[in-house]
Order: C-alpha cells, then sequence, then structure tokens
C-alpha cells in the first residue's frame, strides 16, 4: 500500500476514528486503526465493543486534490501513534508500508516509521444490510439526541434504561430516555414505513453528536435485530443495540393538571442554576417552588450549617389553583431546561406528590417530566 | 459592615484571593476569605500555608463608581460558597452582616444568606517590612519567573531545589532553578542597595504570575528573613521562604565549548516535540541530536517496539568540531526552548557526556543547561 495525502484532512479522519478506538483492549489489534487504500479512496476504520467508525476520503475534496493512491491494500496501525504523529507533521504525508508491516511515513525531511499490524488479523465489517433504512435530517438528529440523551440512567441495574428508545410506526419516530425519575420524549415525522422498537446506547449516540455536529444533510439509518447504523456522506458508526424491552411509558405522562404556569426558558433556567448553589450538601440537590401573592413564583434551596437562597420571579402566566409548594431534583431540571430551544416554557403541576410536566410554548414535538422529591 | 458592590469586580477580586484558599484546611476559618470594609476601600484576604493573597478593591475605578461602602467592619466567609454565588449574581450585590455573622447578599429579587466566620479569630497580617524593598516592572518580572520557574525539582528529597534563588547584589539580581539535571539562571538589572540570597518556593512564582499576568506596571519586592511580599497597585501576594543554602551554581557553566550550533528556536522546538512521540516508552525520553554532512542536524528518537522518526534541519551556523552525537532528554530541551523569545538560539556543546549550553542569540541575560543523558 502507497499513497500520498494532504495532512490536515488524514489527521481530521483519523481524530474522527480515534473516538471510537480505546487503548484498554485485550487485543492488541483493536487499538489500532485500519487503513485501507482503495483506488478511488482512502478508509479508515476504529472500533470498540460498543461502536465502529468508518470515515471514508475521496481522492478530492470540494474540487481540491487531497488523496494520491499509488498502490492499493491496507494495514493496522497504532491509532495512539499514528494520531500523535499526524497531528504534528506538516503540509503531505507519503505514506508507505513496506514488508513485514513497517509503515514509513515521510513529508520533506522528517522520516517516521511505524510498526504496523497484519490488516487480515482485523475483525471484518459486517455488510449493511439495506432493507431498513430511514432518512433524517442531521440537524433533526442531533435535536433529537440532545432532547433525550442526557435523561437516561447512568447505572446498569436495567440496562434497558441505559440506552434510548427508538420506536418506528408509520412514518413516525418517538425517542423516550428515562431514568425512572425524569423522563424526556420526542416525536418526529419520518418518511418510512420501518417499523419495530430499538434500545440504543447513549453512548453511541453522544458519540455520533460529535462525529456530525458540523455536518448539515441527510443521515441514513439502517436497522437490523442486533445492530444500527447511523451513515453520512463520509462517516458511518455502527452501534451495538441493548437487549430487552423498554417500558411502555405513554401511560406515565399526565393528562391533566391543578396549575399551569408559564415562563421564560432562559430566566428559570438561571434561578435554578443560582438556587442549585448548595447542591453538595444534599443528596437530592432539592430545590423548591412555590407560588407566592397568587402571580410569583420563589425558587428556594437551603442548607442549615451553610445558609440559604431564595429568589422571587415573575411569571408570563398561572392557570388553575394559585397555592403550590414542591421540591424537585435542581439538576434534572436544569437538564431539561437546556434541552429547551424555545423562549417560554409551560410546567404543568398535578399536585406535590405527582410528576412535572415540562413542555417547550409553541412546540408540541417534545416534553421532560420530572418526579417530585419529599422535602424535609 | 454593610456596602454595595458591583458584582464583576467583586467577583474578580474574589476568584484572585481564592487562589490561595485550600478547601483541605484543618481550621474551617481557613477556607474562608477575609472581607474587611474601610472608608475608602474593600480589602479580601485568602491564605494557605505557603501564600498569601491580599485584594484592594477602591471606591472607583477608571473613573466609575464601583463600591460605596455604608458601614465598615469585618466578615469570614466560606471562599467556595462566595465565589459560587457571586458568580452567578448580576449587576450591584448589596452585602449586609446580621448579628450572629449571618451575611446577607440581595441583589434585585434574589436574597442569599450565608454563615460567616468572627473574624477576630482569622490569623492577623504581618505588617510589611519597608526596609528592604526592590522595585522590578512586571513585565520583568514575569519573563523571569517564565524563563526560570520551570526547571525547579519537582522532588521534596532536597527542598530547597523546590524553589527559584533570588539573589540580591549591588543593583544586580540573579534568578536561578535547577533539578540538578537542567538549570535556568536569568539575570537582572536593579536599582536597589538590598543583598541577599533567597529561595522562593516555584508554587508561589506561579500563582503570583497568574496574579499579575494582565498588569503593567510596577511590583514592589519587600524581603525579610522568613518571607517575600510583591505588591502591586491593588494586589499583594506574600510567600514564605525555604530555609537552606541554595548550591552555588556558577562554577557549573562551562566556559569553553568544542562546537557551537545557531538554530531557529521555534524550528527546533517543533522537531524536538515531534522526535519525542515515543517519550512515554523512555524513562528518560531520549532524544539525539547529530551533525550530519557536517552542515545540518539530524534530529532522532526510537522505540524498539513501536518504531522510529528522525529528521534534518538545515542549520544556521556550525562552528567548531564538525562531529557530535549526544542524547538529551526532549522534555528538558522543549521546556528550555519554549522559554526563549529570540527567533534563534545557541547551543554549545563540550563533548557528549558534558552539559549543552543553550543562549539566546542576542540576549546575554538568561540561559539553561541541561545535561545528557546517556543512550543505549
Amino acid at each position: 500500500m502507497e499513497f500520498i495525502i494532504n495532512s490536515d484532512c488524514f489527521n481530521k479522519a483519523i481524530s474522527d476514528v480515534n473516538k471510537a478506538v480505546s487503548l484498554k483492549t485485550p487485543f492488541p489489534i483493536l487499538s489500532g486503526i485500519k487503513l485501507t487504500a482503495h483506488p478511488d479512496c482512502l478508509v479508515l476504520i476504529g472500533s470498540n465493543s460498543d461502536i465502529i467508525i468508518e470515515k471514508v476520503i475521496p481522492l478530492t475534496i470540494d474540487g481540491g486534490k487531497v488523496l494520491e493512491v499509488i498502490e492499493t491494500g491496507s494495514v493496522v496501525l497504532s491509532a495512539k501513534y499514528l494520531s500523535e504523529i499526524v497531528k504534528k507533521l506538516p503540509n503531505q504525508i507519503h505514506l508507505k508500508v513496506s514488508d513485514k508491516q513497517v509503515v514509513t511515513l515521510r513529508t520533506d525531511e522528517i522520516m517516521t516509521s511505524l510498526n504496523g499490524f497484519n490488516s487480515e488479523e482485523y475483525p471484518s465489517l459486517r455488510q449493511i444490510d439495506e432493507t431498513n433504512k430511514i432518512v433524517i435530517s442531521s440537524n433533526e438528529l442531533i435535536d433529537m439526541i440532545k432532547q433525550t440523551a442526557f435523561a437516561v440512567s447512568k447505572s446498569e441495574t436495567r440496562p434497558v434504561l441505559t440506552g434510548v428508545n427508538l420506536s418506528f410506526n408509520e412514518n413516525h419516530l418517538t425517542c423516550v430516555a428515562t431514568n425512572s425519575h425524569r423522563l424526556a420524549l420526542r416525536e418526529l415525522a419520518i418518511d418510512s414505513d420501518v417499523s419495530g422498537s430499538f434500545i440504543v446506547p447513549s453512548t453511541s449516540l453522544n458519540e455520533l453528536l460529535k462525529l456530525i455536529q458540523n455536518e448539515s444533510g441527510l443521515i441514513h439509518l439502517f436497522v437490523t435485530e442486533s445492530y444500527m447504523v447511523f451513515k453520512s456522506n463520509t462517516t458511518s458508526l455502527f452501534s451495538r443495540l441493548i437487549e430487552g424491552n423498554y417500558p411502555n411509558v405513554s401511560g406515565l405522562i399526565p393528562k391533566d393538571s391543578k396549575t399551569i404556569i408559564t415562563l421564560e426558558t432562559k430566566k428559570l433556567l438561571m434561578g435554578i442554576d443560582r438556587a442549585c448553589l448548595f447542591a453538595s450538601e444534599w443528596k437530592n440537590n432539592n430545590v423548591n417552588l412555590e407560588i407566592v401573592d397568587g402571580n410569583k413564583i420563589k425558587i428556594s434551596s437551603h442548607s442549615s450549617e451553610v445558609g440559604r437562597i431564595e429568589e422571587i420571579q415573575n411569571v408570563k402566566a398561572i392557570d388553575g389553583e394559585k397555592e403550590l409548594s414542591i421540591s424537585l431534583d435542581g439538576n434534572f431540571l436544569m437538564d431539561a431546561l437546556k434541552a429547551v430551544k424555545e423562549e417560554e416554557i409551560k410546567l404543568s403541576f398535578g399536585g406535590s406528590m405527582r410528576p412535572v410536566l415540562l413542555q417547550p410554548v409553541g412546540n408540541s414535538s417534545y416534553l421532560h417530566l420530572i418526579s417530585p422529591v419529599r422535602s424535609y
């Protein structure tokens, strides 16, 4: 194998696939990146037990030549050393594999040689099964992940709750994440007849977010029983799925409420942030919300040892009962508010021990649910 | 005590003195910041066993009013909570101490109360002894610290080597730092008749660097047997001194050399950085320098398991013997090169086992010395 490549372009692709590579694998070859030079492109693959990232570098990008393949072939190189060295090399890199998998990288007067692995020992990638395909714009997919993935469970006690549930049904996609104390739900109209329910690890989705963050375009989703593929023009991410049945959450969302308060999202977020000051003093990070004077909301928290903080905010509107005092986990409330892009938010309360429903005003496609905590 | 203060200004001062405060002190009051309101200013003090930082906020800054003292007095508040809460408060803060050291911070509709400590329990600050005073421009002091402090010993085996030696002698200041494998020396003409040798912990100097980074003006140094004070307009840093005798290093600096090479500082730094690629594979992080073709320098390193890297750089000039092969700790070399602001650098070699002298071209006020390592 032999090729000449633009170092910036090579560096970017290496750093993308490197996100999947773990140094702590028992198989040395899996701590490497597989490079395959085809006549018309260079393919890079990095993997761990959860995800595989594949990146394709074409011969030209935006009309500019970035790659010249002199001889096709493949090799696996240590991800750590390859990424370190390519980061520090200027201009064009001339990479060549000699006998015994020794790889030389040459640029001007700098000559590096790295010992590679035989690429035949690297596990081969599954062929993508193109039967069940869904197309989503990358912007919508990014929003969807940001609005749900944070709410998954961090504990492995119930593995299904560590993933986001994607359920497809008649041109409709519903994404749900919950840790059983809070829940995030996002709905999306899609153009596909795929149906089925899949649980994707939140870690995979967070990696996907980093990869497609700056891409605008379409993402193709391919689903099978055991894995899901997210594919853009130049990048593919294969994720394992979590086995098991996801709980049915449709019954949890309250239909009626005693009090509905409409507030400015950012102002509320800043108030809750301040009230979380004594967070480390409290196991549940309790923040208390209370209606005062019939038309204002008091946000407060206290720690008997350190002190207390309270503030009174004007609200846009209060509908229903004007009496309310409820304690919530301030961090859960902040996470949910950060996921809201809309200027105003509606909080619906069914009573001091019933879950609070958060809905952005003017957008019915997503909602958050937070269970109250006991206050002492 | 009661005052009204601009929150940005208060926040900046708190974050400066907070640099000295440690959460891990056995005395709860020392994890606090002492606030003292005088008729014409507010003084903040934070301390640990090595340093004390004192910050003065005047009534006006650049003609704008930032502070109004309503009642003088003092209190000590938890540094952690005070800094957290002030960071999140907008506009003006109205601070008031009530009975029992409960402090309220009020701004618009936000009311916080923090439990304070009685300020009488806070250790009182030494009066500055103004006998031995030196004045240095903050720019020169910043340069001096950057050019020497990195070279101190990280090990406590010989405590004196963990500090920078400042020795004053007839209008002349010499700063030296060494870990016995490398040495950094900086000289400075000063206008003072103070004489004596003092060892300042490098940690104190690094804190000082952060404090005066953006200050232009004069720094007043006051020295005594046991502590040193660095004082700018609004900030004072008191540092303990390290007891003991600093080794005399004047005999270590080689007077003659077999080979002198002149190089571009940045280009050499980038080459050494690349050659450090296999750093983690080597105990001493060996980088080899070799003269090739009588007019070029080859920088190389290798790891038998991973691979090797080498590059050949053109040099500006080689004087003396044209034969040289020497191994140095690449990280020591990088640290020294990073401290050089001049475009070109002169490396003087006395033989493969003699220390290498680094001197910036066109500036004789500082130098670096690095002992070679054995190469295998």
